[in-house]
């Protein structure tokens, strides 16, 4: 049986600060987590926990995270670490002089930083592949090698493996949820405001929104408290109180069959529960490909970014990912003025459409994670999954909102996701109803 | 003896609102007022300044601005009106639905709206020439046709011939502190976040505030609490406790004699009442050059707003600021960006350089109105000068902050500014420092 690590073990003594770390790392020295650290902060992480010890040994309170391992997407400035963002065009970069205020707020939260997680080259993608560092395997089957969901793969695997207990990562069209979704945990997007960027590698600063990924909801409102400097209050009202709405335009297209089964029967668990489930339409999310047409903000802000980089080392980046960077070369001042508008006004007209809903319930992504292999090379197929993946997510970035993903399975089965969203600033609503579904599923 | 139209005479009965707007309609028609009214709204002027005069019959309680007149430019919309920006290209405008959110504050502060006045097409130029409507003629001299200076050239001439009591314009880089300095009177440019720019048709949303003219600085106190929806708390300390800041780069280059012998006899007569006034050097501003080097943020966001309708009525553009505007189309999205942050870091470096300073103090602009035949049709001089008057007004948008232009010229002299300032939400700072300047300044 595994060791229960989490703040209450450790805050009650139950398993030593110092056992947990020895535990997460064990899980992150195993296979099953190849290629998942591109760098391991272990000296660091063992003076802390033994700094965790002695406090809790001489009965001094403790921080809300003290003692508990968590990973840093290699994206976060972690004091005397180099950031890399997984790129090899940043191989060489000098060690952070601070912490980024992320990962300050959860250090000074007690918690222990095992180590910089495998992402996509610079977060640029869905779908998990990194083919400077390896590709980080997804968990959840053994028999062949699947995706592991990105950008945040690594960040995911750590948590699926027991390698840490909560994984700092980004989401700028998905990436938190995505690798969540596909890998059977929670990964919460928060409105992008609520949570610091300083210290981050930028993939879209319009659309980028620090957060993490968590095995159960409840996880997911502690470290959102910390990331945020703010104490969560959940919506608590009970499931037959809540009315939820269903998206049935660009939300339901195309989903697997294993998908729609799941997200249905989840559906119907949650109907006899007593929730009010209502389908609506959401005209409004046809516009998104007109919105997406040049590449967008992502393009946009990355080639901003990336391009003097480009221009001297782009045979160190990820071909995929150039070549998505540079379509914002395309893009003038004014398209991107533009964009700013058109967003406002998409914005106010789904925010119309969704008004009187507690939140809205969709499938995280339409698929469960496909094999790796076929997509290694394949650039057809791995652009084809990677809009696949995104498409459900990235409408929560563009909307400025927030949303949870969290498993909603039969047992036994490849891991899908269950998508809790709403407009901005409705996040205690979108973390409540999800601690309320996350209880009937459970139940069931 | 002209006669004393203020908020005051008018509570107190001394003229009643009606004559107040009668006394602003002969200015108005008076040749002085020629090309400064682009319509005028008579009719509704006269139903209300009758109902202001009814309240206070009735003995009821008066609002702040209650029938004094004020004028429009013809920037912000006014429900009924068409707002066609001096533009022929606007010329078949629909009447605005309902008020500016400027206009409105005004009117529920029971101002008497007097018309719309005349300005750089677009606000596009600090020159004040409008080759459509005709060009508002500088009232401080009778012998030579001099410019009014701009955007908001009607605005100002409005409020030097009595025509209104406070001009309400918008200033990008100068448009209100230009035509101010240069026809003796007060212009205030707030921090831009104070003052709200909904229905007011914008040149570059990045720098537009929302503003006005006034005759003295406790006016532009009165305005800036009614357009700013709060009460200003102006610093009150003596001329001797406070500490003001000359920079000596850029902004004292090429004074034009009368602009340098005006501004060093104020600094005299501040000096010799007991204000603290120290030269800095304040080497960031030599850099401005280079973020207006394509235009700025003006270019890309008037492109932005422009590109469609000049793609069909370009003939119906002033081609002066038709070619301003198209030098946007060349800033790429990746451009505007570093334009973005590249200003951020600016601002930082010239907040730091400024701390410690309760106001600085430059020329608002170097030299005094020239003449306008000259500039009518010489695209090279015209240009030239614009360039000129736009060069120290334009620092404080670029720097977010605020600034107020008050007369400092010897007496039966032409117009000189004197130009107080500071970063983002000094105002109180500024307008304090203002008020004791004019009271050293009158009593001399």
């Amino acid at each position: 049986m595994q060791i229960q690590i989490n703040p209450k073990s450790i805050a009650a003594g139950t398993i030593s600060a110092r056992e947990a770390l020895r535990e997460s790392q064990v899980q992150g020295d195993a296979p099953a987590c190849r290629h998942v650290f591109l760098r391991r902060f272990d000296a660091a992480a063992d003076a802390t926990a033994q700094a965790v010890d002695r406090a809790r040994d001489a009965g001094l309170p403790l921080p809300v995270l003290a003692g508990v391992p968590i990973s840093i997407k290699d994206l976060f400035d972690v004091a005397g670490q180099p950031t890399t963002a997984g790129s090899r065009s940043l191989a060489d970069a000098p060690p952070a002089v601070r912490d980024s205020t992320a990962v300050a707020r959860l250090r000074a939260a007690g918690a222990v930083l095992v180590g910089h997680t495998n992402l996509t080259e610079f977060a640029f993608s869905g779908v998990g592949i990194n083919p400077h560092h390896g590709t980080p395997r997804n968990p959840c089957s053994v028999a062949e090698a699947l995706i592991p969901g990105g950008s945040s793969s690594g960040a995911a695997v750590s948590v699926a493996t027991g390698a840490s207990w909560a994984a700092l990562g980004s989401d700028t069209g998905g990436s938190i949820r995505i690798p969540a979704a596909l890998q059977g945990l929670v990964g919460f997007k928060n409105t992008q405001r609520l949570t610091p960027l300083e210290g981050c590698i930028p993939l879209s600063p319009t659309l980028d929104t620090t957060c993490a990924i968590t095995r159960s909801v409840g996880d997911a409102v502690l470290v959102h408290g910390i990331l945020s400097a703010r104490l969560p209050q959940p919506l608590r009202r009970p499931l037959r109180a809540l009315r939820l709405g269903v998206p049935s335009t660009l939300m339901l297209d195309a989903l697997a069959p294993d998908v729609a089964a799941a997200f249905d029967s989840a559906l119907r668990r949650l109907a006899a529960a007593g929730a009010q489930i209502e389908t609506l339409p959401l005209p409004a999310l046809t516009d998104m490909a007109g919105l997406q047409a040049q590449g967008g903000f992502a393009a946009a802000e990355a080639w901003a970014w990336h391009r003097q980089r480009l221009a001297t080392r782009e045979a160190d980046y990820d071909p995929r990912v150039a070549m998505r960077i540079k379509r914002g070369a395309a893009i003038s001042a004014a398209d991107y003025l533009d964009l700013q508008q058109a967003r406002r006004s998409w914005i106010e007209r789904v925010e119309l459409a969704v008004q009187g809903f507690d939140a809205l319930l969709s499938p995280t992504v339409p698929i469960t994670a496909p094999p790796l292999a076929p997509l290694l090379h394949d650039d057809d197929a791995f652009f084809a999954t990677n809009a696949l993946l995104l498409r459900n997510p990235s409408v929560i970035n563009l909307l400025d909102g927030c949303a949870l993903s969290l498993p909603c399975q039969a047992p036994g089965t490849l891991p899908v996701g269950l998508m809790v969203w709403a407009p901005a600033l409705c996040d205690d609503a979108v973390l409540g109803v999800g601690l309320a579904i996350e209880a009937v599923l459970a139940g069931a």
